[in-house]
């Protein structure tokens, strides 16, 4: 059901809605924020002055305009306030200390010992979080809060990281509550695809679009959307399980129920297990000596760099798989509509040119992706810190992005 | 970018909150109104006295509550207006009347012609409209509009029919404005499954679901979602195009250029075709003798209805394509995180129940669409008049419902 909405939530909104347009242009003036949101010049006066006055915005310079007297540029203030980003991925964990823009200023990268509980891990992140903030000797007070990114599914309500597949250590772990206990500071958890989808929409890509899906290759493949200007999280907040639709019904078996689902037939394990079955037949490869070495050393990592040394091997899984992503990115283009389709997370490393080549190919060679809308691809520029520097921007997101349910608290 | 707000949109926006609420109620009080939307016993007093002096809304009977007074029952008064509503079908028109709270009063069914042109097919409906209207007694100034449930995809800016598979007729169709001139009421467009879906929102399964998927099985296979409670249309307006999943990736190549997709496998011609084969091969069937006689006989219907009569040939058919539906309910269930999936269009016709048996039981064993959520399965109960009926609801929900669009023109 729908619930009403009242005076005091359009102040809320329409700063959002300033800050935002502040926010996605490279400089702006008060006449161009009127034109783009429709607010009258008065609103938007009385915003900017407050909004110059908590810090949040500054004016740098000023452009020429055609009526005299020039325009000052308005910009997000970068130092108004810092976030911390930490992104608990299953084998290392990522953390990020960001500006007000998303800009990262510090970055720690820590392989996980395979023992280690999850409650010492979070001690340990947020040890090395507040490292990073003395290091750059960031007061308590301008710290805006702390955002994780876990593998889902995620339990918003409770704050708790549920049952992420093959990772039995983290059923159930409250990580909202034990990381503001040990870090100190207010905490979002999103999963690590909506973490990215969000950072995209702050810092990269997603700036500009008003629709758009994140494919997300990380240990798994997941998903994310930004649909009519939102992100959009499904009844139970599980929405973009992009990695679950079928892409071979005769594929390797997936426990998500499925048979040659995506993450079945195109996860970094699927791809590296699929170059040691060609490497054990005995195929000539860059990797085949170091696969007699130890097998263990023909990674993903070391899979996706062979690849584009164009060794054979390699090249064959990673364009087979290439064929798998573009396949579900018509699908997701037909039944979703974006204008925009990110790829991104960790398994895109090495090899984003390949996939965004065979990604942009289908969906031009499809006539009814072609026909109706075009869709542009592109694959993150984030890195590897993508979902920790999204991490971060929830935390912007969830302060300052101009949301309709700030007006109109949508009950289930 | 999105744009400010203002305070006169609130106003309209909370009175169809307000309306909105009613609707979905079989009768519910001031008291109710107010707890369910957060809304002030004050506000809501006077936006009822409002919507009671417009005739939109009526007390009708009264129930005690605990505080002495009775609390007087609101219901909507489905006399206040009429609307009609007209599905454009590649074989034949439907129009319905219905009134305010979408219940049909009236139907009329027409085969086409196959050599009748766009424009004098859309006078004729006017006209069947009109002598619809007369007969019950139903004045000009009543009727709030009319709707109409067209092939997609629709260019919405220019009120066109653009380009529908196989039917080169309506290439370019400026539907909107020919009906508006031969009706003489304003017109609203949109395709067969969004109509469908909107009319399950107003009067049938989709209203009590905040985030449902409708899969609409017509001549083609097409889809709408209603995501976070607005009907989602997506970038180009052409987004739920569930019948382009592919479901058999060495399947029958469609025209939207992918194989095996749910519309080239299980559309009613594919169906048909299917049938036919198995009956050339001389297989045993109720149908083989109507078959000897004249093939044409043997269509989408017959094969249907010998389906539910035990026919082996119809049977075997139709429950492959219940399987290929229900893997297409699996990838919308982990993608989109619906609560709810509707079956509907004239396909599902005697078939219903062997469609909504499958794809509830693909749901319940997948464990990823299990565990994290569960997915409740319907078929359209408004029949082969679900886009008229839909089409009338266009106009209803554009008037009536509650939608931040309202709030906050989103703007491209």
């Amino acid at each position: 059901m729908f619930s009403g909405t009242k005076l005091p939530r359009i102040g809320t909104y329409n700063v959002n809605v300033v800050l935002s347009s502040i926010q996605v242009s490279e400089g702006t003036s008060r006449v161009e924020i009127a034109q783009r949101t429709g607010l009258t010049a008065q609103t938007v006066s009385v915003i900017v002055r407050r909004l110059i006055e908590s810090g949040i915005v500054q004016e740098s310079g000023s452009v020429p305009s055609a009526g005299g007297k020039p325009r000052r540029t308005l910009r997000i203030n970068p130092t108004a306030a810092y976030v911390v980003g930490i992104h608990f991925d299953p084998t290392e964990v990522s953390i990020v200390v960001v500006d007000m823009t998303g800009q990262a200023l510090a970055r720690s990268h820590h392989e996980l010992s395979p023992g280690l509980k999850p409650e010492a891990l979070i001690d340990q992140a947020a040890q090395v979080a507040r490292k990073l903030l003395a290091n750059l000797g960031v007061l308590d007070e301008r710290v805006l809060g702390v955002g994780a990114a876990c593998p889902g599914p995620i339990d918003q309500s409770r704050g708790l990281v549920v049952s992420p597949p093959r990772r039995d250590r983290w059923t159930e772990v409250p990580i909202k509550r034990l990381l503001k206990h040990y870090i100190g500071f207010e905490v979002i958890i999103d999963n690590d695809a909506n973490a990215a989808a969000i950072g995209e929409r702050w810092a990269g890509h997603g700036r500009s679009a008003s629709d758009f899906a994140f494919l997300y290759l990380g240990t798994g493949i997941g998903g994310a959307m930004f649909l009519s200007n939102n992100i959009y999280r499904g009844a139970s907040l599980n929405a973009g399980e992009f990695g679950h639709i079928v892409v071979e019904p005769n594929g390797t078996p997936c426990y998500c129920g499925n048979c040659g689902c995506l993450e079945a037939m195109c996860s970094s394990a699927a791809i590296t297990r699929n170059v040691h079955a060609e490497l054990d037949m005995g195929r000539e490869s860059l990797l085949a000596p170091v696969y007699q070495k130890d097998p263990v050393l023909v990674d993903h990592a070391a899979i996706c760099l062979a690849a584009v040394q164009r060794d054979e091997v390699a090249r064959r899984v990673i364009d087979k798989a290439a064929e798998y992503i573009a396949e579900c990115a018509v699908t997701i283009a037909n039944a979703l509509d974006v204008e925009l389709l990110v790829l991104g997370g960790k398994g895109v490393t090495h090899v984003a040119d390949i996939y965004k080549d065979k990604v942009t190919e289908f969906l031009r060679s499809r006539p009814l992706a072609r026909k109706t809308h075009t869709v542009r691809v592109a694959t993150s520029e984030m890195g590897g810190d993508g979902a920790a520097l999204g991490a971060a921007a929830l935390v912007l997101h969830a302060n300052y992005a101009p949301n309709t349910a700030q007006l109109v608290n949508v009950q289930a």
